[in-house]
């Protein structure tokens, strides 16, 4: 299966595949998951249907290897090394400016229902964000236990992504306001370190 | 407007009422806002398309209604006190049982792109939940910084409603679960507690 997707998709530049994924990133936040055709995308792109179902097969592996062109998250997080847990914390915040940040929160809101009724959605985008992800994370609190800022015991280590996707998806509808790099430091700093019973310096 | 609405609705009985508004929620969790019409209302519900308009005036305001009638929250969240903030927070995971927080899950990720599309709707659903959920919220926790269990300064005051709405809305993602009782009285004592700088019992 991934020998035949690399060779499908090898046929096109990768130019071309980066515009093709801007163009479906665009359609899922401007109409959602449910009303984004394979035809909406064949419009927006001037490409075929056709060339769209031999390179990508299905609407759902579409949308998330556009999502994950977009973040590729997954080999950036762990790279990030300062010393410091509130550290390595705050350059992962920096490293999307807010307008990406309201994207992805945009992004995030549209998928969110389209998840639950569509498993292959559901099956891809774990496998490709969400796993890859969690993995990061984990080597990022591994190294903060070895350097014994983190107790190896502390229960709020299963939960540090629950904090942060939480904060992030939660801030549009309890503050109309979409999530920015303020709005995640102060929230690590309020939060998500004293749960890892982190201490942060009183003048920040 | 509002005398208006009231001499509208008093014109069904209360059980007719209740059954309309389950219908509209099973809808939402079923087929999401955007593809909830007053004809599919009409159709559950055996009733003219003409009474919802003259009932509820719109689709938002009915939605809105139905969710407030499903979740009365505001009168309830502040009359539980147990005299510790542990003891509030964990009587208000167990106000509801799992299969209906399992809805209440469904139901905000379908409403979670409606609401960005919608102004109406994120008006009605802020004033009508939001709104009346943070001024509860605000009480709770006025009492426990009386006790003295909360600092008055204490950032995390700020972030009560995004670390608990946060981890519901995350859990689903994250962990392919829904929400439970289980989950929750677990996220309180590991994150919202310690990040309070209330002391949790070494066994709970």
């Amino acid at each position: 299966m991934t020998e035949v997707a690399t060779a499908r998709r090898s046929r096109i530049t990768p130019e071309r595949e980066a515009e093709l994924y801007g163009a479906v990133l665009d359609l899922l936040r401007e109409v959602g998951y449910d009303a984004l055709t394979m035809d909406a995308v064949a419009a927006r792109t001037k490409s075929s249907k056709a060339t769209l179902y031999r390179q990508w097969g299905s609407k759902a592996e579409l949308v998330v290897r556009a999502l994950r062109h977009m973040k590729p998250g997954a080999s950036g997080i762990a790279a990030i090394d300062t010393g410091s847990l509130r550290g390595d914390f705050h350059a992962l915040v920096l490293r999307d400016d807010d307008c990406t940040m309201e994207q992805n929160s945009a992004l995030m809101r549209a998928l969110g229902m389209a998840i639950q009724d569509n498993p292959d959605l559901l099956r891809a985008f774990r496998e490709l964000l969400i796993e890859p992800e969690m993995a990061e994370f984990r080597k990022v609190l591994q190294r903060a236990v070895d350097r014994g800022e983190i107790r190896v015991d502390n229960p709020a280590l299963d939960y540090v992504l629950h904090m942060l996707i939480g904060a992030f998806a939660a801030r549009s509808i309890i503050d109309e306001l979409p999530p920015t790099q303020a709005f995640l430091g102060s929230y690590i700093d309020a939060v998500v370190l004293p749960a890892l019973g982190v201490p942060i310096p009183s003048t920040p």
